[in-house]
């Protein structure tokens, strides 16, 4: 199989049968050996962290099949680490869609003029450049469009397809107890309708959680949501 | 007369009839002796500079006044560099609001992986907060929104008058053969009504323009105006 494209968490292979492989590394985001999800370099590898992050995309994304929220999976297969997925083209060369219910990480940094540490955000959607040169600089709806990355109409699609998943994922954590804070994803076109569908992954990485006051790592996260 | 705000270009004062008066100061931003208006710093001193950029703005508010647009100005004294204007009530702690009509500067910076140096953009805007603690960040019609800081009409109503506005400067500065490149503006609510006005100055120290594809500094551009 031919690689496609080698990445700080996971690695991609093109199939035979024109799908995608998706190999999941043991790699986790962060600096100096403490995770952080918004980091753009790998700050530590965990033994299993892979395949705990790939337990746990297998879930939300059948569950989010059960929602009838379009997604690039098809298959995953927990031994070997890898999932299946259709082919998808990125808008540019990627993007991350950050929704955040409460206001930590980037955003305090940001707006911490304007918003308590923690304050609760209504399903707040914004857009970042994967870009790590430019230190993935946020993108506004009207800089999407006229860039040619992602039309108007598009943005709505992608914006509302972000808060049901995120509501989703949300509902699944508060049955264990998980307080879900933010938030990010990734999308992509798939088919010859060009249909935008949730890609990548939803495990620990993507996320920040807490429960009981307490910042759940991704391992633990793993753990508690498929105990 | 009592001083309301120390700013890095200007000092305000509360005149005894409720109107402010701005004292414009010979220190421009810029980082090192060199002029840049996207800097928080102030960079360099001119002397002159503060009458040459009341000058250009007593210009441009008249030009604008013809046109119907809003702004706060009422007159301007050169000899004493002063501008008398009506009181504004700014939106949070102040917005910069950005409208590019060419890929420079800070745009190049955090989108330059889609947009080449000096490419065309179509009366691009874009809003800052004014936070020199946090280097100014972006920010998104729906963050603005969520922090009640602007609401989405106004929004519309600040673009709309961003870009009328530009399209105003930028017709003079062509009739001396002078490009505009990007220009930044402040607005504020004025009055019983709140209506949003154009409010602080429009001089060189506000934006970048070129002649025959050389950048002209704040001084020189008042000059070139002016003669």
């Amino acid at each position: 199989m031919e690689v496609v494209y080698t990445g700080k968490t996971k690695d991609v292979y093109r199939q035979e049968d024109g799908n995608f492989l998706l190999k999941f590394k043991d790699d986790a985001t962060g600096t100096n050996g403490v995770f952080d999800p918004g980091s753009n370099t790998v700050g530590l590898t965990i033994e299993g962290a892979g395949r705990a992050g790939l337990r746990l995309t297998k879930f939300f994304f059948e569950v989010l099949q059960e929602h009838n929220i379009p997604t690039h999976y098809i298959d995953a297969d927990i031994e070997k680490a890898t999932m299946t997925v259709k082919p998808a083209v990125l808008f540019g060369d990627g993007l991350e869609v950050i929704c955040r219910l409460r206001a930590v990480g980037s955003f305090l940094r940001r707006y911490g003029a304007y918003a308590q540490e923690g304050q609760p955000l209504d399903y707040f959607v914004e857009v970042t450049l994967k870009d790590d040169a430019r230190e993935d600089p946020p993108i506004t709806e009207d800089a999407l469009d006229m860039l040619g990355i992602l039309s108007k109409a598009e943005y709505q699609i992608l914006k509302d397809l972000t808060r049901r998943i995120t509501q989703v994922v949300e509902a699944e954590l508060a049955k264990k107890g998980i307080e879900l804070y933010d938030i990010k994803f990734e999308f992509g076109r798939v088919g010859p309708e060009q249909q935008i569908v949730l890609i990548d992954e939803i495990s620990g990485g993507n996320m920040r959680a807490f429960k009981d006051g307490r910042h759940i790592q991704p391992l633990e996260l793993e753990e508690l949501m498929l105990a």
